[in-house]
């Protein structure tokens, strides 16, 4: 059977399962709020000092925080083709290898398979409406766009803010909010068209979510699957007029502070429609933040290096999970991340996961809303293709280190190095030594992993 | 005049002006919890991932959470010395000089000089009854010791709790949690009778807690001054039986999880007596942590470097304010710090500062009680007894930068290092060629504080 005709099959038999739900209660919403570039630093509630984030904190102490939530990547195209799948980047192709870019670019090829089945496509064939609004890259090319991948709707960029950049707008012009003067030539969609090129970014976050109250006051009668992927805080950091400048973090906070208040608009447009009890909404990040971006680009917090690299500054992100009534406000430092929202939807809304597909989460709905933690299951640090490092319980083993960006080579660990996180956040004590037994259980688990996973068809060039 | 007639007269004038009030209502109580090497990062509300401090939590969800409030010091003689005089320690001489040891050991021969007016001889003038609970680390000879300085009764160690060391005990037993034959001869004192020697210091927080419970209950009816000064998390770590154990963060996290039930103790004593709206409670620390400790040390979350130096780091520490329904619950970036605390008291008590001696801090009752921001005025970070950094308002300038510990020279820069600690929290992008108004501007501060300050009868050795 090919992938494509796997997929069929299994969407088919999501579409009977809805079949037998005919009649029954309307499935919560799903939406998820997804900051690009933004560090596990950069929220007050997460213990910035100087970005003001009042709704997310809000919603935190409504919900529950995740101290140890995770992106599936460290860099934006794997991230996000591995949080729509529900499987490791690798599975579609959608990871670099030695010699290939480590993203999508405006010229590249490739895109996310035809035949993995994203959320949205799950969702829908379960009834959903679906909206991808804000950023994609995960292709441009048919059969990869987001109404080929199961979104009803789409608005937003088809990759990063940062591509496109203008060659004849100089230096530290490029970055003054002055559209069509800024200097990057994106181009702004609705669905497979070009309504703005460039995209007016200072103007982005507001109009993503007025696109998304939009969406769920006219979705508010069924059920609906909202991602609300950000372009912003990604360098070139912008905002609108009523953010720009009033930070005292800077631009950078500027964008997260108008995200901040994005958050606070998504909220009461759930609580003024009703829905807030029966809508699921996620707040994190696809990665850690841009270090190299000086004061353009965040902050880990405690955590060691950023985006692009397999220390937790890379990967660890925020992780805010909000639903009045249903999940208690609380803080929880059960490790868990992006590969859990896909089975955890598809929970909520009461479907079975695609057959023929292998997935690399596990449904959140127990911790979520009953306190029960998740069993305890290994996640896989890659970079690329590879495998860097291995997180079970606690202890966190790296076979390779490398920082984020300008550090071009990777080191070999033999042993690995160990570190254990709750005692050391911020991996400075490599215990390995003293652990044996543990790196047996970790190499254990990554020889499981790597025995089984079979490869997607590359994607990346 | 001699320094001790100037007391003498301070305190005089103290006492008429509270005679003045007699009648009035009681004035409310005053608690400063301070804790010993707890950094700026290791309080779930400042961002830990795995401590967890739901009193705090709690405490900085019903108070004012300030975060930009310093310590006076990057170690803990200067900085309780300056906590409870208002006033740099280089103006009562406990600041250590090239040559001389940092804080007071046992064998030191100074201490705080009985010419200084503590906080809490001035609110034992205004008739409150005045406890030290904790350590004291200002000198054990009789003019300097707790009852010399104004505490009606102090019950805790003379010093810091890694002091007396034996060298019998090797090594890592040192450590062990098997009173009296852990590492350490530190001898516990009431008054200046010692009841315990080795102190058990696995019982301690437990049992500075319920003196300080019983302190309040004790005074229930009459206006009181509770320092709280624990010594932990500071190196050696231990915690009581019902907390050994239990942290995901290991011994240290045990440490700050039984500090954090304490305060919750502390508070629910005040409920439980009807004092929670008229007595403010501050919780902070008497510097950054100490990283070279291993586990055994804290974390400054994204600030720069720890205990012993200069970066934020080192001085600036979690500060709390509660005092329900005078307090409004929020968030405060002001710079404030401990020097900030004796004015702020004297103030609540209804008292002038005493005459003829020079405070360095500002009354926050503004900022507490009504929200207005204090005057833009510089901080001083002083090593020793030099000038290493200043701040005013978001810019701050090193002229000299030096490590914490086991960095042996300082670093002198012309021009100085500047950075702009709201956009910049990390330090990590000096822009002083920039903006070299603003380094005049932070020159000129210094110069005028320097020009105006007198230094105190050395007292380290």
């Amino acid at each position: 059977m090919t992938l494509n005709a796997i997929k069929r099959l299994s969407l088919a038999m999501l579409g009977l399962s809805l079949a037998g739900l005919a009649g029954a209660a309307t499935p919560p919403n799903v939406i998820i709020i997804f900051a690009d570039d933004l560090g596990y630093g950069d929220l007050a509630c997460y213990g910035h000092p100087s970005i003001r984030t009042p709704h997310l904190d809000r919603m935190a102490a409504e919900g529950l925080r995740f101290t140890d939530f995770y992106a599936a990547a460290a860099l934006c195209t794997p991230s996000r083709a591995a949080l729509l799948t529900g499987r490791h980047a690798i599975r579609s192709g959608m990871t670099h290898r030695p010699g290939t870019r480590a993203v999508l670019f405006p010229d590249s090829p490739g895109g996310l398979p035809p035949s993995e089945i994203t959320l949205a496509e799950a969702l829908k064939m379960a009834g959903y409406a679906t909206a991808l609004i804000g950023k994609w890259h995960l292709g441009i090319h048919e059969g990869s766009r987001p109404r080929d991948q199961g979104f009803d709707h789409n608005f937003g960029l088809p990759y990063s803010n940062d591509m496109d950049r203008r060659e004849d707008v100089p230096g530290e012009a490029r970055f003054r909010p002055d559209p069509p003067a800024d200097g990057w030539n994106v181009p702004l969609l609705r669905n497979e068209e070009v309504i703005e090129r460039p995209a007016d970014q200072t103007t982005l976050t507001k109009r993503y979510t007025e696109e998304a109250v939009r969406f769920i006051t006219a979705n508010r009668t069924k059920p609906f699957f909202l991602y609300l992927a950000h372009n912003m805080p990604h360098t070139p950091v912008f905002a609108s007029e009523a953010f720009r400048g009033k930070s005292p973090r800077g631009a950078y906070g500027d964008a997260v502070e108008e995200l901040d208040w994005s958050t606070g608009e998504v909220l009461a447009a759930l609580r003024r429609e009703g829905l807030a009890e029966r809508t699921l909404v996620i707040f994190t990040s696809d990665n850690g933040p841009w270090l190299t971006e000086r004061e353009q680009g965040g902050s880990a917090g405690l955590l060691r290096d950023g985006k692009g690299s397999t220390w937790e500054g890379g990967m660890r992100v925020p992780g805010l999970a909000w639903m009045p009534g249903r999940i208690a406000p609380g803080v929880t430092s059960e490790a868990a991340g992006t590969l859990d929202l896909f089975p955890t939807a598809l929970a909520l809304a009461g479907q079975p996961s695609p057959a023929g597909v292998t997935l690399d989460g596990t449904d959140l709905s127990p911790l979520l809303f009953a306190g029960r933690a998740p069993p305890e299951r290994p996640f896989f640090y890659y970079r690329g293709s590879d495998i860097y490092a291995v997180r079970l319980g606690p202890w966190k083993a790296h076979f390779f280190t490398q920082g984020g960006f300008g550090d071009p080579a990777r080191k070999a660990h033999a042993p690995p190095q160990l570190f254990h996180l709750a005692r050391d956040p911020s991996e400075q004590f490599n215990v390995a030594a003293d652990h044996p037994d543990v790196l047996a259980r970790l190499r254990t688990a990554v020889a499981a992993h790597q025995a089984a996973v079979v490869p997607g068809e590359p994607q990346l060039q």
